[in-house]
């Protein structure tokens, strides 16, 4: 088979449960670990090159500038990115990579890498998201429909997605991103290299 | 999740060992038979509805010419073909249906059902499909290279197929098949009921 890694982008709402089936999925297969960039200060126990990479903005801006930055984004006054470099080295060595990014971001991967496999999750329905959103118990009423429109909004671009998988139990969403992997594996575009074993 | 059922073609080479696959893969999941039409005359042992749907020269020719016929072949003065109307019933119905056809045929079915899911059967390598192919005993080795000649042209229309399935071991080649059964009802383009469970 095809030696490249594959690239998974995850992304789904506030109560989808992404992030737990993510770490889920990085322990039953093996993924590495995209570290992002970011201009915010590193906090105390903040590692260069683990838990991001710290660089200043006039960096991060020519790494825009330059097409080095595979999605970004700005919050409270920081840029928030994805290197592109590690992850392309990352694939073309056959490891595979998930990324669990917000939508915005997730269609700029697309648009750079086409290849990306792009997976949504949802909870099985209405009920359970806000059931899931309200669960936390920190949030004021106002917070939790907030929160629920945002859902709701974003929930319109799951059509832009190649896969949705419905997260009702954990451990059998896990099994269907592993599926899916599986799957994508024998995609004939990912196989060009077969004709050689049959006409050497 | 979306109840329409999904139309499987599955394809390969002499010595792909794609029939006992499909058997296989007919036992460990529900697909529905397609029933081929054909002008030829029946066995004694055939029955119509059942073996083939036994119909006259006519008929299957209005049947072309009218657009009932998903895919149809001639073979030595008969014609054989896969009737439209018994499959799109079966997927309306939320049944799936697996069609074990030659590469000319499927991409007949392809151009009119686009939504059918490709997938080529081959061996591991050149020497296990003339190992194979060989393996019957029976043929003579001009037959044999005719037959060899034959897999070779024909594995070139692999990448007009979807998926690619290596067939080294059956068990795990059905299950491959399996997951891409599984993988495939998780696409975005067959859920788009999903909004519904979230803006009713």
């Amino acid at each position: 088979m095809n030696k490249k890694g594959l690239l998974f982008i995850i992304s789904g709402p506030a109560g989808s449960g992404k992030g737990t089936i993510v770490s889920r999925v990085r322990e039953l297969a093996q993924f590495d670990f995209s570290v992002s960039a970011t201009t915010r200060a590193p906090r105390p126990n903040e590692e260069n090159g683990v838990h991001y990479y710290f660089i200043d903005k006039a960096e991060f801006e020519h790494k825009i500038e330059t097409g080095e930055m595979l999605e970004y984004a700005q919050y409270v006054g920081n840029y928030y990115g994805t290197p592109k470099k590690p992850v392309e080295d990352a694939l073309a060595e056959g490891r595979n990579i998930i990324l669990d990014i917000e939508v915005k971001g997730a269609l700029q991967v697309k648009e750079k890498m086409p290849d990306a496999v792009m997976i949504y999750i949802l909870p099985p329905d209405y009920e359970t998201l806000l059931a899931r959103i309200r669960g936390r118990g920190t949030e004021t009423e106002e917070v939790i429909q907030n929160r629920m429109n945002e859902a709701r909004t974003e929930i319109q671009t799951f059509p832009k997605y190649d896969y949705v998988v419905i997260n009702d139990k954990v451990e059998e969403a896990a099994a269907d991103v592993l599926s899916i992997l599986h799957t994508e594996r024998m995609r004939t575009s990912r196989n060009t290299d077969i004709k050689e074993k049959f006409f050497k």
